[in-house]
């Protein structure tokens, strides 16, 4: 599951009402006029550019070679998955108007569109369990869809990128998890400091609600998701506002009211302690906790995973620099049974407008260990980390840390039809040399072709007519240097260009002479 | 559009009949017992395993490189399009049983899943039409989506790479996209000879037929469809069926009874002619088409971009053994507007039983003029390339031209708990020396272990207890070498292995001496 936080987002089977119409639009009216369809998109989608696509490839070839150099091994799983098997994971359950994609087959079985790819992981382990050597390492990418209501950024079909470890139980499997998140960061061209890994235990507040007398049983499971919405509000309402929601409840400023959690003033007292255990040396919050989890069993158990975690992590050089424990981390409702985490962009971020922007988390992820016994009713240990490849990037982007390896290609412009051979030829020469390289195939004199090259934003064009190949000679264009001397004459200043925009080279050394230009 | 041939199938808009029960499975039955969903897939969809993904990532990759080195741009358009706007494209109406993936979303409008990447390109194409410089050239990789009938090797979803060229009317873009076809041949690691890209040009039949007496219009557009047909069928029924599909009809063996396109003898005569006029010599083969066509003015078109395209194939040096002109060539019924072509792998291929399996294409494409006309009103030339992924990879793995280029990981073996700090640390010196690693983070003991690095094939186990390491010692086992001992000892054959199955190093040095086991 691992759904980015501010993505996460709720999902049901919805029941659609499907109009008995026939879905073919007509294709003439009565006086046979042809049928014009609207050239558009259905809300929620978007067709991706050339640079998105291309940063969005390098990053996902980063994420891939951490996790194939760390022995995990791909999968990719259809888009299509029957509904019972998808089932419902998503973590509130509560939020209306979400939904998957769903229709029914031809034997009427429902079929929906994956929402992320943990579900269908969880039903390939179960459909190959024993064909499987565990623990069973799989990284897969894909795009998947939430039928729910689409905003800015928020699209109704998105990318996400998913490593799991399914078949292990103990903390070493998290630790690898989270170490392999630290090093996707820097594989995306982070530099150490400009990340975080923070981690959690939900075994830790369980026990710390276990101490305060809420059971660590079905029977709490209400009060301790109260508690977690409220723990995640920290931000938005301060202590005082969580304080009201961990008790009898909070009424905010349109009036609504949002029943407390109902725990008794100890278990405030020490929800809110927890919240800010935090310290920047791992070991020390290790030590803050111990104590405030008490007698609790299972709160004794997650101190020990983390300090199991942090015995890891630091053997292998991981210093609290990329990776800190951090108890304000709630990551998914009600979904995650041990080892919580998420990984967090920390540069000075800025919009347009020069105002700071708050990313948040662009991906984390946890141990789930009931995901597959839904199919085979015994418990599988599983821990993951996802990422969401399209908000990654963007926060990315907004880092000035995304670039285009592909430069714009040199275009050969194509004057004399008669001589498409030899255009076809050139490009070829450059491109054998590493210089992406194109022909104008389409139609239009030098004007046109000149804007095509500018709307390309190339560098340079190549002009050769049958006279200039006649005489053995081709000429080279430089776009840049010409756009700039365009901007000096149309300034009035003094155009000091050291290269000319234009030059006139044989056509025996034209390759070499574009090299040269390019830079 | 430009399906792979054996996949070319037929899609229309299914009606659904969607019934009004809750698509939610029931969870809890009356008794609570929890509900265990099967964890299976729908029929038609595959779950794609880790060396398959890495060898179509690698096709993908080095079609993608071509196209970018030649200036074409990706693009990636969503899963998702009205259905009035993709419309129906796919040859071969009268198919019954196939259509797409269709479903309403909530304002009643019906969304299908694309069935291949060009209905989407056309889309954008008109939606962006004036933003674009043209010609328009874009690449694009994706899912595409068949609601059919799935049998071995038919999928319900599958990979399409495609490279299309819009705005461009001259034969040389025509050109270009072939030229990139054979391109795409040497990238995916086949040599000349072992593929070739054959040519023909939709108009020369069209000028034969007008020749014969069917109108190029309209009226003649249901015989032209026959002939297609029986052009298709010349390996399956010979130059007899063929010759009794154009005119009366064909009874097959069964008794069915197919009606003929009712061409007159000289016609016959004509269309045999031209299905069998190709010459391994381009030059001869047009001279051949041009005593074909007549006073055809469409034929004569025809031949003249034929001959145009030649001209740019031989100064660019792609020779006949690359690229050849071939009229038995139909790719696709009653779609393409001029030039065809389709790339094909001729290697010598044998199934498992040694008997030489017939591929067929592995992709194709063609000029397809009106598809962005139906948005628009007027015509937007257009031509492309496109390939099944899945079967391209599947030829040249019968071609033993697959390499696995990612090896097995180390795996270092976990018998104390209390050293997995130290194992993480040894994973990743291994690691930073380009060697794929990983800990045994499951739970089991040497033996489980060692079964474990044996079903992930790996070649070394690396193993060390507390003792060891307070020696500062290392164990290495080379797993082929063992399995090659155990085999020569249950052979009762001598071992004369020269490499040990086992070795004992120093902690300091055991990066490169694993190195040097890797050999």
């Amino acid at each position: 599951m691992r759904i980015v936080s501010l993505l996460s987002l709720n999902a049901h089977i919805k029941h659609f009402t499907f109009s008995p119409a026939p879905a073919k639009a007509p294709r003439m009216s009565k006086k046979q006029k042809p049928f014009r369809p609207k050239a558009r998109r259905p809300r929620g989608f978007e067709d991706k550019p050339a640079e998105l696509l291309r940063a969005e490839r390098k990053l996902i070839d980063a994420a891939f070679s951490v996790y194939d150099m760390n022995g995990f091994e791909p999968l990719q799983t259809p888009a299509f998955e029957f509904a019972d098997v998808l089932g419902k994971f998503l973590p509130d359950d509560d939020r209306p108007n979400t939904g998957v994609f769903a229709l029914q087959d031809d034997d009427e079985q429902w079929l929906s569109l994956r929402y992320d790819l943990t579900a269908p992981l969880a039903r390939f382990v179960a459909e190959n369990y024993d064909a499987l050597a565990k623990p069973y390492r799989r990284y897969q990418a894909g795009s998947v869809y939430r039928n729910e209501k689409p905003g800015p950024g928020r699209f109704r079909e998105f990318v996400q990128c998913d490593a799991d470890s399914v078949g292990a139980a103990g903390p070493a499997a998290d630790a690898e998890m989270i170490m392999l998140a630290a090093e996707v960061m820097r594989a995306a061209g982070l530099k150490d400091g400009q990340y975080a890994v923070r981690v959690n235990n939900r075994k830790l507040l369980d026990g710390i609600l276990e101490s305060s007398g809420v059971p660590n049983t079905d029977e709490g499971a209400v009060q301790r998701l109260q508690v977690l919405r409220a723990i995640d509000k920290l931000d938005r309402l301060g202590e005082d506002g969580v304080e009201a929601l961990l008790g009898a409840g909070r009424e905010d400023e349109s009036g609504d009211y949002t029943d407390g959690a109902k725990l008794n003033p100890a278990g405030i007292k020490a929800v809110l302690g927890f919240t800010t255990a935090s310290d920047p040396d791992r070991g020390n919050t290790i030590s803050t906790l111990e104590g405030l989890v008490g007698d609790s069993a299972r709160g004794r158990e997650g101190c020990a995973e983390l300090a199991a975690i942090d015995k890891i992590l630091t053997a292998t050089g991981f210093g609290p620099d990329r990776v800190s424990f951090d108890t304000s981390i709630v990551r998914g409702l009600g979904y995650y049974t041990g080892p919580v985490f998420e990984a967090e962009l920390l540069a000075d971020i800025r919009d347009r407008k020069g105002r700071p922007v708050r990313i948040g988390s662009i991906g984390g992820g946890g141990r789930y260990d009931d995901l597959v016994s839904r199919f085979r009713g015994q418990q599988v240990p599983a821990t993951g980390f996802s990422f969401g490849v399209s908000r990654f990037l963007s926060a990315l982007d907004r880092m000035n840390a995304v670039e285009d390896s592909v430069k714009p290609p040199v275009i050969i412009c194509a004057f004399d039809k008669s001589l498409m051979g030899e255009y076809f030829k050139m490009a070829a020469e450059l491109r054998a040399e590493g210089i992406r390289a194109e022909v104008f195939v389409g139609a239009g004199n030098v004007t046109k072709q000149m804007k095509y090259a500018d709307r390309r934003n190339a560098q340079i064009a190549v002009l050769v007519g049958s006279d200039e190949l006649e005489k053995g000679e081709v000429t080279l264009k430089d776009l840049y240097e010409g756009a700039k001397a365009a901007k000096a004459i149309e300034s009035n200043e003094e155009w000091k260009s050291s290269r000319p925009a234009q030059e006139t080279v044989a056509r025996g050394n034209f390759v070499s002479a574009v090299k040269a230009m390019l830079g």
